[in-house]
């Protein structure tokens, strides 16, 4: 492979705006789609990932990874064809393991164990695991299993460090505007308009979301709290707004009944 | 040392407004300073990883990094006297190695080894280097040294990845406000009111800065160029500012006789 097929396969190139206003979705009316017509990859890196998240993410961070996934997908899907995710594709399992891992620094595990931001701690925490195939230890059987090239992991970090570096100056990959994509939808109810309501239904229907707001905005007070300089704290009324999704767009799957 | 000790001892904390308006100077009259005054510290840390980004740094990059050390010394000293940067402190040397390697990511080796910004690239590399004697091989006599503690190894990779965040929201280290402030300085003639003019003149003397705008001006080019989705484009004009300070606040000292 080129270093150009690099950069297109996991999803560095091509390299679009900030802004997202740049570039308008294909369409206005998205198609509904379903998971089961937007399937979590199984390869054997995806699997290894896959099997270390679900053991270490709390479920309900897990689960919001999988909405996270799934949203991505039907975004690109019907609002970016250009972009060509297809499934079983390198950029597929690339932007599946992304989104696995994005909050992996969240866990009061690791949260506790770093002063770094948890972005910045989980971009480097998946440079490790992803390029060595016994990092991840032994977790739903998946004792060794596949390794990322060092490219691939690379763009799987960068995206995580900039996942809620949201502004809309210079550029940004495209793993990068995926995770902004499905992270801003399900966190905080942005980006309606590019997937159709019965993907939300069905996502959430899914990918049990209960409690998903009260927990992630639990999860950025404590960030903020424990550690002041954290990049979280760039994104102002963050928790306000996490907490009007699930009493708003994503009500109807968030409340504890 | 309780955790916050160590997050003062290494600049983690006081956390600062990313909006350098919310916290003015001390003094709009600032009182000229020498880099003698301003001396470089030397413990077995500071040696070797001063010994390594000698070796490592283009000679120019090398000089920037001390001026920029010196100008975060000076402005601490008269417009800060509450961060409390004191000589021979924790701070001191934590601040003294995070002007070193925050652009340890722009070497051409480095930069052509990666797909990651250079900024997340140098607070990565920064992490283990610093937190492994022998990780730096042998440099200038230095085959060991000192190593960082793991928060002390963080705080300076948290400076380093968010160097080039500038922006006005939430908080930020008090690490990146000095390496944020020493860089704005240096690179695009930002802060000039908080530096004596005979303070600029002295440290230009003693670290040489000829040529300094056109070759960082040519860094932030390649990097775009091979890396469109980096972090640095988020500065818009940035190249059109690093040269007209090159020929404005600090032309005397830049341009090539």
């Amino acid at each position: 492979m080129s270093a150009q097929d690099h950069n297109t396969a996991y999803g560095l190139t091509p390299a679009l705006p900030a802004n997202q206003k740049a570039t308008p979705p294909a369409t206005s009316s998205p198609k509904p789609l379903t998971p089961a017509q937007l399937p979590l990859p199984s390869t054997p890196l995806a699997d290894r990932i896959n099997s270390y998240a679900k053991a270490k993410l709390p479920t309900q961070t897990y689960t919001h990874s999988l909405r996270v996934y799934t949203y991505g997908c039907a975004i690109a899907h019907e609002c970016y064809p250009d972009w060509n995710l297809q499934p079983n594709s390198k950029l597929d399992e690339t932007w599946f393991i992304t989104a696995l891992l994005h909050d992996i620094g969240t866990t009061p595990e690791h949260m506790a164990s770093t002063r770094l931001s948890y972005e910045f701690w989980a971009g480097y925490h998946a440079l490790d695991i992803l390029q060595s195939a016994s990092a991840t230890g032994s977790y739903g059987g998946q004792e060794a299993g596949g390794v990322a090239s060092r490219e691939q992991a690379e763009s799987i970090a960068e995206a995580i460090i900039r996942h809620q570096d949201v502004q809309d100056k210079g550029q940004i990959s495209l793993l990068t505007r995926l995770i902004h994509m499905g992270t801003l939808l399900d966190n905080v109810g942005v980006g309606v308009e590019m997937v159709h309501s019965d993907t939300i239904r069905a996502v959430n229907e899914t990918y049990d979301r209960k409690g998903w707001s009260g927990c992630f905005r639990d999860t950025v007070v404590k960030e903020k709290s424990i550690k002041p300089w954290a990049m979280v704290s760039r994104i102002e009324g963050f928790e306000d707004a996490i907490e009007a999704n699930g009493s708003g767009v994503m009500k109807e799957w968030d409340e504890e009944k």
